[in-house]
């Protein structure tokens, strides 16, 4: 199987401004190799983030050119498998980052909490730092996406593009759609998470350096507004905003027009998932939050007749 | 069992300044019955909500005095069966309430959605208003809490009283633990679901009149500053606030203080959740938003030694 | 002129429930004295707040019954003057509270800020801690409102029925439109502000004990949902929410409601606000954030012909 | 007198990946001439924004390479006039765009409000557009900043390289401070506004064509994290975010460190600022909002001795 790697440097930013990396065809099964989010910088607890990170964080690997993407199109990336590339992972509390800190946006006078280090080992299927810090392996992409058409976003921020959404439902097993904003959809993809909780409360997964299989899928002119992801059980849809209400509203408001796009009226569709619908936050610590709304095939998909 | 009927009108309010309508005490088993939120009223689909129902939504059954209760206790809820006293269940739109519409605080120059109502049947476990719309019985208490000690609240409004959260774990076989303000705790329910997906999207769940056997608990002497929830497999607290971020902040803060009282490091806690936790919408339509967030008590009990 | 004095404690609920202190007529003018936000209590700057404040804070006088006030109907208090009853004001910084840092509702892993307290002379019409911190003297009156009719809601809090705004614009001059929800009124203030800026930043004006000559006015059978402000120059609407942008979309869509009545077609008025109305931060700390939207009255009330 | 066109295209990003259309010298005074925010392609009212405005809007005139500028340097823009080059202005209700309508990010079900076009003649320093909708001349520059270091952003976001911020202070005899993050700063403007109201209701001011006279000046070797503005009388700071609060504090957050710069202790600037400190709303309507926090130089440079 083609692997791709980032031959230089790897891109801070979901740029259309960049030279692809590699050029992939509809239907192709490739590995995509990625750093951590720190770069792989951090590798012992008693490393210092705020001496040892630079102004940078969250390396992606792209632009992937898919063949035949054009605007307006829809990119649904499969991902059918990840590997770590290392046997252990790494946390961080960072100065003034995180969901029960102040940051740079919500600005206060409050001293920074202090800075820390977890180190996770990787074996017989659990992420061990002691007996209590010890969790199961749930792979998945923190970041991925395609490129804007004019602007170059952080790898850092989600938005209507996909980007840092850390939601853990883009694991194995599941589809991501994706808007395609220039030809080829400049598609990048990032920050291996080992684990995480919804939330990702003190704004770091279990980060890991690893490899991704994925094939890529195009919808010819078909267009959507938000990221969708696709279990074999679910549909679901992921807002990406602040705050978090406007997160909320976008991710049923995508998925009620998913749903009329599978028939269903408008009303009907409110009110099925007022009854049957999902909602958790993904990440309530990144410049967006992400919140992924979901609902079950079996209840989307059931015929009308 | 003894059962516990509102005698008069319910309470539209969660208030210290009513009189108590029973008195209970710890360890016994009781049935209250509950009104639906719309005080019955709304009774078949040709039904127009703004025509008939009144300024006052939400009938309370209570307060109910818990005896022995003390300011500065904790009160647990055992919520040991839900039952329904009637075999239909109804689900509306109201004009400018609900997630996707301009509300009265969210203000804004749009003419209001259409109202309609849905008439659900009750029969063998599911509520089926059509083929497409057709869900499981899955009763909850929407509403449920104690007064606080000098406001009166409306029963619409979740706070750190509890009030109407509207949360789908606070269902048979879990506890909710409530902090006690004034002498006998002055407990109030209501709101019973048929069922309803998080966040409770369009406003209304599907709204049934109920009754909830229950068994109240003290926990003398030690106070909470938010509701928690504890289900045989996990620990839980719930946050209510506007805008949801803060919701989510204090959600995870509180869980993190419970986690303390087990025995975690502050900062340990805070990692174990970002890896661990869970954090799901409740309600994303009420005069505050409410969020629990989760974690399973093999994460949190672990044998620390 | 008659004199209305708190007879016994002070409210610290806004609230249907209490006995009228004193009945007004519309017309008479009266002269009501008000302790200020700490009871009092807070007289030197070696004085740590935490361990002189109790449970409740910001003291309300009242409720005063208005004859002839109906549910419908609109108050109008006219604030006709402020007058200190001491020579010195203060602030302070309280734990967990004020517009740059954590709170219980932003609730955040930091340790609190220091405490702190200064104390300012009021002389010559300035107030003076200091030759940097010297202010004028600029009063108004931060707690102005009536009773809900079904809640008691705490004197911290401003909402629809006024209370806790902490505008400077309820000063001498200025006239406050406020909606009767009981018979009578029971119209409450307190929190006299020697002055304050836009925002009160760190959750404290510069505290004084005061007494305010008012004067009542009905207009009968006319509502309005949020309280309004009338000066020599200008008309305002006061929105109070989280998050602040509902603050700010309630005040300039009740000011649009009120230029509709004066004659404004809807979409006009909008324009009309979009290139001369101001909008400022009353408070940025207290449970809901309170914005003012104004229109000079040269621009609100041309002449349609 | 040097005048600034744009040679080509305008610029819709805040972007370090485009050619300099011009270099200036520190201490030059030019002429910059800008396009309206809809490309001068609304012209009357009869036009329906729809079927006329492209994907993109509010064209920059940029990026000018200020010469001597290094990354870590604060560019100053001193706004020296504003001159237009039409005699009319245009404001519009565009779909799903605004402060009191759903948006995108706002997401709900209801239709769009109408659209809607008001043509302005601008004569006597008055724009006319009947006897009711009548406003003075106050122009302004409705976005001005630099290009970010990675990123490239849309044109219509305000930020912490500033941009579309929408605030009146940027206005003739004012000075803008701004953050230099890439050599020669990449300073672009547009969206000249011949006045606005404080928010910027309906999404769009008094929108014309305009030539800013400027001159540049360098601080070199000081940094600031958010824009801030100097008038003959007051100092400010703008914060851009969502939640408003979010911008609130910025704005006071960077405010107090310019008051630290000036010799402040920061809890005595915490509490002047709360005493005489102004915080109006430039925009509601962004994709961020962005707040002005100011004082008096009176009151932050007094003399401390």
């Amino acid at each position: 199987m083609r692997e791709i790697k980032q031959p230089g440097k790897h891109s801070y930013v979901f740029s259309p401004y960049l030279e692809p990396i590699a050029k992939v065809k509809p239907g192709e099964e490739v590995v995509i190799y990625t750093d951590d989010a720190f770069e792989n910088k951090i590798t012992k607890e008693t490393d210092v983030p705020s001496e040892i990170l630079g102004k940078y964080l969250n390396p992606q690997t792209g632009p992937i050119y898919i063949e035949g993407a054009e605007p307006g199109d829809t990119l649904i990336a499969h991902i059918i498998d990840i590997q770590p590339t290392r046997d252990w992972a790494v946390s961080i509390l960072n100065p003034y980052f995180g969901g029960l800190t102040a940051t740079p946006t919500t600005k206060m006078l409050h001293e920074p909490l202090p800075e820390k280090v977890w180190i996770y080992e990787l074996r017989d299927g659990m992420l061990v730092n002691n007996t209590q810090l010890s969790f199961p392996w749930r792979p998945f992409m923190g970041t991925i996406g395609t490129a804007p058409d004019l602007e170059a976003v952080s790898a850092l921020t989600p938005a209507d593009h996909g980007g840092n959404m850390d939601v853990p439902d883009t694991k194995p097993g599941n589809s991501v759609y994706l808007p395609v904003n220039v030809p080829g959809a400049y598609f990048y993809t990032g920050d291996c998470h080992a684990g995480q909780g919804e939330g990702e409360l003190c704004g770091v997964a279990m980060e890991i350096s690893g490899k991704v299989t994925m094939k890529f899928e195009l919808i010819k002119g078909k267009s959507i507004n938000w990221p969708r992801i696709e279990s074999p059980t679910e549909i679901m849809a992921v807002g990406s905003a602040r705050p978090m209400e406007d997160a909320a509203r976008i991710a049923y408001g995508e998925l009620i027009e998913w749903m009329i796009e599978l028939g269903w009226d408008q009303l009907d569709a409110y009110q099925a998932l007022s009854q049957i619908g999902k909602l958790y936050v993904g990440n309530m610590v990144d410049t967006n939050y992400s919140l992924v709304a979901k609902i079950e095939k079996k209840y989307a998909y059931i015929d009308k007749n």
